[in-house]
């Protein structure tokens, strides 16, 4: 089977126009099928205070209400996904931006209300690979934005680490898929404060005892989830860790294990 | 050959959800290889009212400065396409948003500076059909903004009339191409009150005549331009109207012959 390999880069780097720059220079150089997926970095925020837009907030977590899945609609799928296709198509990469409503390919529900109404939240039904494998196989790159949609017109937002994992699982019949999440850190550290702490492996054995023992905590929780979500179901190979994992082979960074 | 359908269609549809939606029911229904192309309509000038961003214009021009393209990128782009792909997908129509950008699908060069700069203004130098094809091929229907860029990572703003007639054109060595203008009147008029005073041909001859006495004018003489630049080009058809023309061969319209 051919390798798939499916990065995702948050707002660490969309936000910092070098280290994005940086990036892309990589990537486009990455041989082979590859997908993108993106967060959405500050700028929704941003666009939120400058229309007036409040943020709405419960126990904690973002709701979104129709005035935010616009503006998400417009600073993810417009303003950072056309940028980066742009930037992307002048390093000779030729890539096509997506959400999950383009070629159908990510269908979600609204998340159910249990005690929170999150809003336009969508949870991930279904990856259709159809017309992306069609693009794969033409040298084309697809860019996906954390947007998906439920078949019926209506549009919804979901997390973006969750988007590459689906997508990883998804293409993992079909190809030797792995998925590289990309932020600020080495990996997952055991000092939160120490770069050079980078736990290399984790496996469903050592993962309950990083959680048990407070290592793992807060966003990491659901990253982590994400990844052993992928492992289980088929993906070849989940890391965590700086960009420069993907160009560097001597790059520290955390792998994920069964 | 083949025929392929390019039909555009303006704010007047965009702005009316159930105008808009009636569009939409006909187009998806619209047998054979097609592809929509969307202005932008009155969200554009509303969000930058809402975010205090002024509207610049000279001799009565709008000018798209870095501003004004991010808020076309995330209205276009953005808000406008992403909702008419899913709305689309909802009609079992598989679509696929694109700006220019995408599959390096129109490329453009920033509009010389004559006597006006109008910004991040770009006229159109290139239409890539290779990628498009391989969809059409597959029965994807792209979606096309008005927006397009020039290689280098820069996006421009370009005439959505514009776009539809360069992608006609572009699509005439491999298809037999039909253009469509869809706007809010029946076709050209010889009298602008009189919605049953359509002109229904209109060729180079008679053209020359109509601007002469001031029957083509204003906003319809870039129109025009457009729709002769297609015909000269090889573009099989080209039909101004009312979106109804599409789906009910009984609607006047104006065709515009050799």
């Amino acid at each position: 089977m051919q390798t798939l390999k499916i990065i995702k880069i948050g707002g660490n780097i969309i936000d910092d126009e070098q280290a994005l720059d940086n990036f892309l220079d990589g990537f486009s150089k990455i041989k082979g099928p590859k997908i993108l997926v993106h967060g959405g970095g500050k700028l929704a925020t941003k666009l939120a205070n400058q229309m007036g837009v409040e943020v709405k907030m419960t126990n904690g977590r973002r709701i979104t209400d129709a005035d935010t899945l616009d503006i998400i609609t417009m600073v993810y799928a417009g303003k950072i996904n056309k940028n980066l296709v742009a930037k992307l198509q002048a390093k000779q990469c030729n890539a096509i931006g997506f959400s999950g409503a383009d070629g159908n390919a990510i269908i979600s529900e609204k998340r159910p209300v249990k005690d929170i109404d999150y809003g336009f939240v969508g949870d991930v039904l279904k990856v259709n690979t159809n017309t992306l494998e069609v693009l794969l196989n033409n040298q084309v790159t697809p860019v996906f934005c954390a947007i998906t949609h439920d078949e019926n017109g209506q549009l919804f937002n979901t997390n973006a680490d969750t988007i590459a994992s689906e997508l990883a699982i998804g293409f993992a019949k079909i190809y030797q898929t792995e998925l590289y999440y990309c932020f600020e850190k080495n990996g997952v550290l055991l000092n939160v404060n120490d770069d050079d702490s980078v736990i290399e492996h984790i496996n469903s054995e050592n993962y309950q005892t990083l959680i048990n023992d407070g290592i793992i905590a807060d966003g990491m929780l659901p990253k982590l989830n994400n990844c052993f979500h992928a492992i289980k179901h088929k993906v070849h190979k989940v890391c965590i860790g700086k960009p420069e994992m993907l160009f560097n082979s001597n790059t520290k960074h955390t792998t994920i294990q069964a």
